[in-house]
């Protein structure tokens, strides 16, 4: 039985903010705050400077990171009493691949004077595109060379990945290349900062590793004459500038150092988990320990978590890592690149201030938006096409057509993404038996989640927490902690008892949205004019 | 010698508003004034009423034409001494195929007390699409009898056209259909109530009917069997209820009636042209009498004007009338349904007020808009597929994508679309050797000549005329007052001298907008994705 007055820290790293999640180990919230970093997202000019930014970049500041998170966590040990000395684990879930450069010391290459102007020293954001060059070498050599790892990504590997980041780096700017010692996930880099070890002691996550770094249990990183035929200059890269030790979410990176503690307000020592990427931290954070069950992480982007038992080669997934979200099942990652985002982009086109208006117009029109179509590639197609160089489309569309059948055509864009990706797993043999959803966006879009309902014609459990990913750091910092330290002797009790729905406790009570029959039989025709255009913008790409 | 003091004057109706322009017999201005109808464009509810209308209506008020008319032309008098009385002929050019049910005394029949709250006995304006399923009957059975009129139309009979729209109102509205005594071009109505003829007399355009009511100067209106073969009800509409005589523009429809000289300020009995097409009067309007001369009169629509020696066919060229223009040439119209239109919409739809800031941004973005590529459908396709149920599109388009890059790709599109439309013609080979731009939007958005002339590669002479068609009107009128009158022996001497253009004359002296060659080169590709892409939109419009 776990210990009644500990507690387990979450932080959940996001693209525009960190939150701090503070729960017992019954799952229960006893605080939460979070803090926006200071900078957001940088795409136009870097902090202080005049010249833009190419249109594919997206960077970030290092320092948000840490400075917003020690604000948050204040903020939230202010809720609880004496919740700074309850703490007995700390989970870090981050967005990824955000990769940055680094000195063996732990120094981000864009904080040194001789660095600070290059927009390449700096950390790039996960939805960073500018290495679309280096992206197609690495999958035609890995085509070429026939290499393994491939099918553990569904045959592609993708825009936002590790090396394709740190090839773009060595290619545009060779300088910053060399003078990094050390290549790093963002997520990596926080825990390491947090613990304070040597950088060859470092806590590198197999999870991050595995869906965004081409890496595997068995085979390790990409091989040296791969590696060598990408290009000379990164033939030794992993033993040089990638030191660390793999480690799986949940596994203790080490204890919290006496410098972090002193700025979070915490006790020295206290365990912190290995990081786990953002999106798979909704998994654990939804109660989600059985296979078959797909966890839809919705948030300016979307990323969808699914368990099985057995290993399926789907053409167009994201990644199939083995152990890579929970312990002894496959997880299969799956993703769209532009969900809230591009509702956000919508939102700003037509100059309107908030969601509001535009949603309840939105909802007043039937399925199809009154002939406006539209395909959802406004950042690119993950799942199931892999590339990031798609674009978005809006279609069949006429004078008489406002903001709201703009903005209907996007969520049902988004929800026919969805069912093509369900359909793809389905068709390969992976089963899908249940849907939750979390992230910001299920619980602030109510039109959402009925739209993604009556596409897909299946019931989706909306969790009731709203710290879905945040959650789930929690219960990866409680699994860290062990059972020694009042915390849990299995993954899946800590996973059950933390994140799952509570029948009867309405703070703890999941909202189920059953779809509307008549509706989604509606949407039969549209889907498929989705896919029609969408196979035509696809096929006008590859015509290029 | 023309009569130094004469003056003519010209009406134009276009969609919003009426301009009346006073002009002497060299063309110059000596008064011009625009008066919008009080009710505009009827889409939303019929005046006092609280019912929606179907998306696709779009009516008019009878009353607004002859109340903004005269609050025009009064203000137009004012700025020249003495004009109402020098006035020697008048003309009247009218937007095509508006159109209305009317008693045999002129009354509309929308104005009598049973029928006012039925949207059916309303003038439809132009672009009242609610005739789609007549328009698809009608080139069925057309087809299937291989009428003779269809080569005259590209092959295809129009969504906007007249007998489309009275056989929609017979088949929802009978009782409508049955009151009406007189179905009716609103321009020849327009000219029917200024000379206050009896309906037999009334001057029926051989323009209007030529383009928009099936009728040649050979063939007539079309066969009894043919009308038959539509509906049994409508075998004797023409001798029944489309009374009068079928006469030229210039030709005199009769003088003004004592009633409208008094409610206008002139001078009863001056001799008023049978009406012409709005667009079509852009061609005497800029002094084009001779054959090759594009003239594109460019509003919320642009119509594209050609006189040709001879006559070929041209699939989707929306009609070629012999004398349909201008006397001794065939008249080649091509159209393209929206234009000023779809910028408005995006105007709209982006929350702007003006398009200043909007037309400045374009303006600094490269050929091509950073990948955003529109094709301009929002209110169907004209020339060349001839289909109002086309619908416009978007695509390529990135989060990074704002309201500029979309407007520079609706100018785009509207450049690729006429381009389309110049190379069938002359792949056909109808020849066009020169382009002079009409109509508002020339002038007010230097951006729209530009992108035109880059696209087609090819000069464009900017007419100093801002009122093209009134102008045109106005050379109509002084056609229709004859050489004994103080006007003009021959028509083409009328056009040369009172549309031309004036070298050395400020205010008459047109501005040549040439092609820069580098845009022309980046537009190539561009406008081959253009063309796919409507090649996949009209593909899926006929999968339906």
């Amino acid at each position: 039985m776990p210990d009644k007055n500990a507690l387990a820290l979450g932080l959940d790293f996001g693209t525009e903010s960190v939150r701090a999640l503070l729960v017992d180990l019954d799952g229960a919230e006893r605080g939460a705050a979070s803090a926006k970093y200071r900078h957001g997202q940088i795409t136009q000019t870097l902090p202080g400077r005049d010249e833009p930014l190419p249109a594919d970049y997206a960077l970030q500041h290092p320092e948000d990171w840490l400075e917003a998170a020690a604000k948050a966590v204040r903020r939230a040990l202010r809720q609880s009493a004496g919740a700074g000395q309850r703490i007995i684990g700390i989970g870090v879930d981050f967005t990824s691949c955000t990769m940055l450069p680094a000195l063996r010391d732990g120094t981000p290459l864009c904080l040194l004077p001789e660095f600070h102007e290059n927009p390449l020293a700096w950390p790039k954001l996960w939805k960073h595109h500018g290495a679309k060059k280096q992206t197609e070498r690495i999958n035609r050599i890995a085509r070429e060379r026939d290499e393994d790892f491939l099918k553990q990504y569904g045959g592609k590997v993708g825009l936002e990945w590790f090396f394709p980041k740190m090839l773009e780096t060595l290619e545009e700017a060779p300088e910053i290349y060399h003078a990094a010692e050390v290549w790093v996930e963002a997520g990596d880099w926080l825990v390491w900062r947090l613990v304070g070890c040597a950088a060859d002691e470092m806590a590198r996550s197999t999870c991050q590793a595995g869906y965004k770094g081409m890496w595997s249990a068995r085979d390790g990183f990409p091989s040296k004459p791969f590696l060598r035929a990408l290009h000379p200059d990164v033939v030794d890269v992993v033993k040089a500038k990638m030191p660390g030790r793999m480690m799986s979410p949940g596994q203790s990176a080490g204890g919290l150092s006496a410098q972090s503690a002193k700025s979070f307000g915490l006790a020295a020592g206290v365990p912190v988990s290995t990081a786990i990427i953002d999106a798979h931290a909704g998994v654990p954070g939804v109660g989600a320990a059985d296979p078959g069950i797909l966890v839809m992480v919705c948030g300016t982007s979307s990323c969808h978590m699914l368990n099985a038992a057995e290993y399926r080669y789907v053409p167009g997934v994201a990644g199939v890592v083995s152990d890579g979200i929970l312990p002894g099942m496959y997880g299969y990652e799956t993703g769209q690149a532009a969900v809230g985002d591009a509702f956000d982009w919508l939102r700003r086109l037509t100059g309107k201030r908030t969601f509001a208006k535009l949603a309840d117009d939105a909802a007043r029109l039937e399925p199809g938006a009154e002939g406006a179509l539209c395909v959802d590639w406004f950042n690119g197609c993950r799942t199931p096409l892999m590339d990031g160089n798609l674009r978005g489309a809006l279609s069949g569309l006429t004078l008489s057509h406002g903001p709201e059948h703009l903005y209907r055509a996007l969520l049902e864009a988004s929800a026919f993404g969805l069912r093509w990706i369900v359909e793809m797993l389905r068709e390969h043999g992976v089963p899908v038996k249940k849907f939750i959803a979390t992230g910001g966006l299920p619980h602030h879009n109510p039109l959402f989640v009925e739209v993604y309902a009556d596409v897909l014609g299946e019931s989706i459990l909306i969790h009731p927490s709203q710290q879905g990913p945040a959650l789930g750091a929690a219960v990866l910092g409680a699994i860290a902690a062990g059972k020694r330290a009042g915390g849990f002797s299995s993954v899946r009790s800590a996973v059950r008892t933390m994140g799952g729905v509570k029948k009867g406790v309405p703070a703890r009570e999941g909202r189920l949205i059953a779809p509307n029959r008549r509706n989604t039989r509606a949407y039969e025709p549209i889907y498929r004019r989705y896919r029609e255009t969408a196979s035509f913008l696809n096929g006008e790409r590859s015509r290029e």
